[in-house]
């Protein structure tokens, strides 16, 4: 046995409380390496005389990749507390105690040997509103969704959709005009929009706030703001909104007063500023978002600020009813802040949504205590490198994900803010090259995947757009342009997830093996009452294959909605891109 | 190369801040199979063009185990963020790169495949109060140290020692008793005392708070402890105090009025009943600390507890002066209670100390925005089962303390309340089966090592006592029957630590490799100025070795004070549990 492969630490997505009942436990070892897993446990004071009483619950393998298999048992332990250690099984037969001290031949006898969890407070789990897990968002970049009102158009304003997308152009998208659209968004059965800043600021993608109180006036008013909410509230729709606390901009007043009064100003310790004079250039001599002088990094650890933030957070749940906060570069800002910002948010709307902007391993921040979720890049880069690229072959596209199925506690993963792409990012049919059908099988994947999924406008009628600001560009609104198509395979699937348990949130995943390696995959989502079996073809040939897991299968292919019958050998034909989803009731 | 033993997250030990300025990184790999780490890193806005620019910088080894090796490095960024990967050379020649999407041939040129680090903030950094680096403590168990007051003694007090202790037994030891005794403790040279509770409680550990307002009679009154903090605090001596916050007594009155009304008392929320009526046998039918059933376990979610719990911690800090909070059960309580603790406790007195009873692995509470140490039980261990019990070899202790250096941040480290005994375990000595020379080896280890040491009232003058009761004895103050070489011997080990920057806290430390692998232990710390060697023979036979590191010494040696010169062999002969400690000053 590979014993420095075993990894065990009761911490984060190996040890935590999935519910207030329940531990979840992970082992990780070499791929492989070990046959079986059993968890030996049982509470700390249990005694019988001087020897402590412990129980045998078997492990499942839930996850394997290159270098590693993973197994978790769920417990419920009568007092809360546990006591733990993992009973290791090789393929050639040898077998060892893995504990908090180390390797042992036997159950060692000495309790200060095991692992520990000491109590499971409800207080300090992870606990993210029931909604998100049921929701299928949208995410709008305000000022390129739809033009409802011309009088709040900026001067410069470019007639709708004649340009491409410049890093300053302008195009008079406004809350009107996404009041307008509601109907579009409805139809393809999305429940969620998360809106991109609408604060007072002066670029057209409004990440350099001015005035976090106030509305952008071409966007509209607070009233139109309100009202765009409750059309939303009606419709089924929850409505998120952008905070940008890592920075302000140029022209927030306390910068200004900054830059006026130097080290005079009441708010010079508003934001880090190294030295005075403060100079802008070559790089700004003040902490900054990178080192765009413009967008000047907030003292979040300043009580004044954190104070200023905090009642913004509070004002836009109270006043508009506002279902969620996304945070603009989460990571750079303090967890102590984010920490009194979870409060703040709670007290306002005990079910709100808290999702910061994350790109990298983002366990600090999941912790429970502040946010409910971050935007799941590391699962967008599988996806994208497979699917749209081509990039990874089946096998390792299998370890990403199996990768980011075990980065995080099994609650955290079903919250988890899943995107194809967003405005930081180029648009996912020119990621394809083009390729529509990859586009399908990304859908596919993202709305039947554990998590919370997030569509990019525009995407779902086949626009297309390179990085920022080409991904940027103004919703095709000419029913002739758009890909009806799309949309409408797009649509059928969101109600595939709303329809069928399996198919969306609270369920398991797992990979079935192939002999193809390279373009085939084959998944298998699960609740107890239903199996879904999902077969991918992400390759420009056809391809044929037996699937062992469908033999005997009786039930609905579901997006051909036809009943299926297979007897001992499932042979399925695959056209290029094709896919398949096999349903069926269990018992 | 073994890619599965290579492991890298940028949390807790293996990335922190180690101050306002500095990044401290770790990576483990497989024992012996790494010849060099490199770490590439750089600022993640940092580009020239399209290029991501970095630097490298070579990592040191700092411990092995039978596993592991440990590499770790400083950095210091000047925009306080960090992108990074590892670059491991294998001793057969195979190089790769290891990032957090795994692992490389090239420094992968997307910086999304760089472990991140993305902001430093002083506010979520570890901050321990820097005079307990320097402190070296003395645990009092106050029923047990002295009688200064007969009047206070309650009525069924026994003559001092005049029986073994038992569990229930009282021998009137006090709050005057101690001041009495300061003498002895300032002339050991101690600088802080760890006092076990002190507050209202019927049994004679007070484990079982009745009223954590009052001082408990039999020890004095308020202004007597009062006094007693003001003579600690004018030989230079810090007080801390044990708050039992787990769990109340029995005779709590909260507890007491949930007895009397049942689920009609206002306090039932108060504590975690499962159901009514209440019942104690044969297990309680509310949580408890174990199964004990007059220490109901306390509900610190609830904000009416945790108010009432937060007024005690700042009552006794601002009315009497204390200088830190032990807090026994620590893992127990919730996190969120801790947090808030913090708060109250250092606005307080922002340098009181938050020492956490954990037995076990303690991560969780030593982020920096919960405790400030724990109870170091994983050192106690080390030691105990190597010097005392013979229970590990050298190589295993090596092991053994090596994880205890590597499982926490050096900030962390270097305020570990490392104990090697307590009123919860049985005496050194006893554990040495008598053996005194263990005694001082484990002395000399324990006040050489990197935290903050703690001695347990008595054993500096050769007491013994098995577990609870036994450990518990009345203090010996009969000099006749004290050990008074044992006592010059600690007394002069902490002039050392007091005298050597080396010897104490804030140096490196490092076991250097002997042919001996079964008692012969030793080990170099070091500062920018000196350089101490440490070679200690836990054996009873006599023990000649040489040490290659000592070629060409010249110094002293610390205790026979005498001037030391080696030449090219440095041949050291020991006699049976001999020890010398070379000092020499660096240029």
């Amino acid at each position: 046995m590979f014993r420095e492969a075993i990894y065990h630490r009761p911490l984060n997505e190996y040890a935590y409380a999935y519910d207030e009942e329940t531990f979840h436990i992970m082992l990780r070892t070499k791929a492989n390496d070990v046959n079986d897993v059993t968890l030996i446990h049982g509470d700390p004071y249990d005694f019988e005389k001087e020897t402590w009483r412990y129980q045998k619950t078997e492990m499942t393998k839930t996850g394997s990749t290159q270098y590693f298999d993973y197994w978790k048992v769920a417990i419920r332990p009568s007092f809360k507390r546990l006591r733990y250690a993992f009973q290791c099984q090789s393929l050639n037969g040898d077998a060892v105690i893995y504990t908090e001290r180390g390797f042992f031949d036997h159950p060692p006898a000495d309790i200060g040997n095991y692992f520990c969890l000491p109590f499971l407070h409800a207080i300090d789990s992870f606990q993210a509103p029931e909604w998100v897990k049921d929701t299928v968002w949208y995410q709008i970049f305000p000022e390129r969704f739809a033009n409802g009102d011309p009088t709040n158009d900026p001067a410069n304003t470019l007639p709708w959709g004649s340009a491409a997308p410049a890093v300053d152009s302008f195009f008079g998208g406004d809350f009107q005009g996404v009041i307008n659209h509601l109907d579009h968004l409805e139809k393809l059965g999305i429940t969620g929009i998360y809106f991109c800043p609408i604060f007072k600021a002066p670029t057209n993608h409004k990440y350099d706030t001015v005035d976090y109180m106030e509305i952008d006036p071409q966007f509209g008013d607070k009233k139109t703001f309100k009202r765009l909410v409750k059309a939303c509230h009606e419709r089924g729709i929850r409505v998120m909104l952008d905070a940008v606390f890592n920075h302000s901009g140029y022209y927030f007043e306390p910068f200004q007063d900054v830059l006026r009064l130097g080290e005079h100003s009441e708010y010079k310790d508003w934001f880090h500023i190294r030295n005075f004079p403060i100079e802008t250039a070559p790089i700004p001599n003040y902490d900054a978002f990178g080192f765009v002088a413009n967008m000047p990094k907030l003292n979040t650890a300043n009580p004044k600020v954190k104070e200023y933030l905090l009642q913004v957070a509070r004002y836009w749940i109270e006043e508009f009813d506002i279902d969620g906060w996304r945070l603009d570069v989460a990571n750079e800002v303090d967890h102590a802040f984010w920490r009194d910002f979870r409060q703040v948010v709670k007290q306002a709307k005990p079910d709100a949504y808290i999702l910061g902007e994350i790109w990298h391993d983002s366990m600090p921040w999941l912790q429970g205590d502040q946010f409910d979720a971050v935007m799941n890049y590391p699962f967008t880069h599988g996806v994208i490198e497979f699917f749209a690229k081509h990039a990874m072959n089946s096998l390792e596209f299998r370890d990403s994900i199996t990768n980011v199925l075990h980065m995080y506690p099994q609650n955290v993963n079903e919250q988890a803010f899943n995107l194809l792409d967003s405005h930081d990012t180029a648009r996912i049919l020119s990621l394809a090259k083009g390729v529509k059908a990859r586009v399908r099988l990304m859908y596919i994947f993202q709305l039947s995947f554990i998590g919370t999924p997030c569509l990019y406008y525009g995407d779902e009628i086949g626009m297309t757009g390179e990085n920022d600001p080409g991904c940027r560009a103004c919703m095709e609104w000419d029913p002739s342009n758009q890909d009806q198509d799309l949309f409408k395979f797009v649509q059928q699937l969101i109600s595939m997830r709303k329809a069928y348990d399996a198919f969306g949130n609270g369920t398991t995943f797992k990979f079935l093996d192939t002999e193809e390696q390279e373009n085939i995959v084959v998944y298998v989502k699960e609740t107890k009452e239903e199996r879904l079996i999902f077969v991918l073809n992400n390759c420009e040939q056809a391809y044929s294959l037996e699937i062992s897991e469908l033999a005997g299968f009786k039930g609905k292919e579901l997006f051909s909605e036809q009943e299926i019958q297979f007897d001992k050998q499932a042979k399925i034909s695959l056209v290029p891109y094709g896919y398949r989803c096999y349903h069926q009731q269990k018992n």
